[in-house]
């Protein structure tokens, strides 16, 4: 058992929550909770921290919640150590932690990867800054069918556990890719066959609801404050808008980003493709 | 100037953002930032707090960004207090203010004014607990020409600090109302001819883009972890559901409601009403 807040493991998962530079050289990064422990791929997790607390829950009796079930069935599989109280109030990010915390190991995908597959329907980001925009985009990707994330490297880092946490899972399953030259790789796609739609709020855009996303398909959102830089907006094959009522400047951008990628699974459900 | 951290208004201040109750009883809001600040109805507003540094600012050139122009405008017209820099750090709720707090009396709306005008799309939450799903929704739903929101009691105060920034401004023009009776209201919409759907996970729900939203609409939102009661589904003309691709379980609450807001904005649109 871990009992001291001073060590060194858990000091190891309170870098790793907290630094991009440690999760990348570590190649790994935390995910808190029971449904993050859950959902993860067994063979991505590297360790499991369990508290004091919520091992004596687990073992309260036979007649325990499923989640709770699933969880014994899965540590039982796995592996963990019991951490004490203290000490994993320490390693946890959640001011009221539900006392499980996994080390999973980070997935790498190659564009060539994310170019399978029919239908193609892709979420490029330039610029996001917000954990929660992001975790809520991932998440809502994965309802709406979209085959795959890309982000600028100038995007918040998608294993931020504010961003997992905000995934609800979704993590663990929408394929993503961070890279260096966006407008390059808008190029790539474009040259793939793949329609690109950069979201603007110019005069100069479609109305979302009036293109057809039947065919290939990839949004570009822009930065929360600033929406999307000129260089990206002159790569995109075309520019569309989501028509606002009222007085306010913007939506919200995991909000914009939902609108839009229920749009094309909308017209792709109506088809029946 | 007020100085000492421990002023009489410093305390008041942090007392109505901290606490629903207190913001109950004084009939008013803390609305926190220099857009929550020009976008507040001048007749609302019943003082504003200017930090030193931020005074220092304003004044600093002749010229300055168009937001501060506009800020020393309204702020000559309202007249306001200087707060030292360390008083207001303690006033404020975020960690970096930019330096001013307005003081907004509450507005109050009767169900009656709410259902005045054509082509009603009212938004109905209940025990929506998240102040980011809930400022975000507002947001949402005047961009999509929703005509007002109908909030449980059991939901999160409109007022908290966090509702109010992530409305970006929608709070001074979305009309809501909090209600005891959730299904009793639900009931008088119906009685007014109101199409009432209840947002579920149900097999028995309909694919949300099937049905018409063109006659009057509600659509009814439920709490980010459980959704609906049954009480409330029991009431509703009819339930809807936003397919899912994947393994998660639903979206997020706001997600949601963005979504079926979207689709009656669009269909409206479509027909050019």
């Amino acid at each position: 058992m871990i009992t001291s807040p001073g060590n060194e493991k858990v000091k190891y998962v309170r870098e790793l929550a907290a630094k991009a530079k440690v999760r990348k050289k570590e190649g790994c990064f935390v995910a808190e909770g029971i449904k993050m422990f859950l959902e993860a791929p067994e063979e991505e997790i590297r360790s499991v921290y369990v508290s004091e607390h919520l091992h004596t829950l687990l073992h309260s009796s036979a007649d325990i919640p499923k989640n709770y079930k699933a969880c014994l069935n899965k540590l039982d599989r796995l592996g963990f150590e019991i951490v004490s109280n203290p000490a994993f109030g320490r390693m946890a990010e959640t001011v009221t932690p539900q006392g499980i915390i996994s080390i999973v190991s980070e997935k790498k995908y190659s564009l060539e990867e994310l170019l399978t597959g029919d239908r193609k329907l892709f979420v490029i980001l330039e610029n996001l800054q917000d954990p929660g925009n992001l975790g809520t985009i991932l998440r809502t990707a994965e309802a709406a069918g979209v085959g795959a994330i890309i982000l600028g490297n100038d995007c918040v880092d998608i294993y931020n556990p504010k961003v997992i946490r905000s995934t609800m899972g979704a993590i663990y399953r929408v394929p993503f890719l961070y890279t260096d030259g966006l407008s390059a790789t808008i190029g790539l796609l474009k040259d793939r066959g793949i329609r690109v739609y950069a979201a603007t709020l110019s005069d100069r855009a479609r109305e979302y609801d009036g293109c057809s996303y039947l065919e290939d398909t990839a949004f570009v959102i822009g930065n929360e404050g600033n929406g999307l830089t000129k260089e990206t907006i002159s790569k995109a094959s075309e520019q569309v808008y989501i028509p606002m009522a009222g007085q306010g400047e913007s939506l919200n951008a995991s909000m914009a980003a939902g609108i839009l990628m229920y749009e094309a699974n909308r017209q792709r459900r109506r088809e029946g493709i």
